[in-house]
């Protein structure tokens, strides 16, 4: 698989997405990340989802001690990031669009002087 | 599957992501935009990908007379890169002690005279 269809593809998991949100706070051990999942899913259950994260890059592990603790890679985010940024223009244009028609809608109706669409002044 | 994880892993697929980025360009029928594929794979096979996007919500669909006409639905991206956005962080600051270390290097070069850090006043 290409490296950024693997990346949108480690994104594609709720509980990967917990575990990306909570290490944004700062590194953690194995442990420590898997705590608040095990009411939910077993230890290898999580460990599965982080070396899935780990494969795409998403995050680092590094091995402190008997300890291992995994961080963000941010570098992993960065092409996937940019990837959807190239996008922005349409959803910008879009609210640019709705912006317009609502400007038009209440135009319109305070020429009428509908009362419900009075504008304060 | 939760709408992000849907928008990820519709993102998943280098021909999807082919698929939206000819859309960028303008809106097109499912034929113009099957026609640069079809060396590769079917156009059922495509009809099927333009499906995932469609479901996902990356894509629109308009009956317009008889042509079936698709465009990148902008919103249907705002969500993911917004989440990706939280962790732009990550790269700016790898980037930054990146910066810091080319700058703490030369400065030691340039102090020991090397002549390959020279640095031009």
């Amino acid at each position: 698989m290409d490296p950024l269809s693997q990346t949108f593809a480690a994104l594609a998991d709720p509980t990967r997405r917990a575990l990306l949100a909570k290490l944004s706070k700062g590194e953690a051990s194995v442990t420590e990340l898997a705590e608040p999942f095990l009411r939910e899913m077993s230890l290898p259950a999580i460990t599965k989802h982080l070396k899935v994260l780990e494969k795409s890059g998403l995050i680092t592990k590094t091995r402190d001690a008997q300890w291992r603790r995994c961080k963000v890679n941010g570098e992993g985010m960065k092409d996937a990031t940019e990837w959807l940024e190239q996008y922005r223009v349409f959803w910008e244009e879009s609210l640019d669009r709705l912006g317009d028609y609502l400007k038009t809608v209440t135009s319109n109706a305070s020429k009428k002087g509908k009362p419900h669409a009075k504008t304060k002044q």
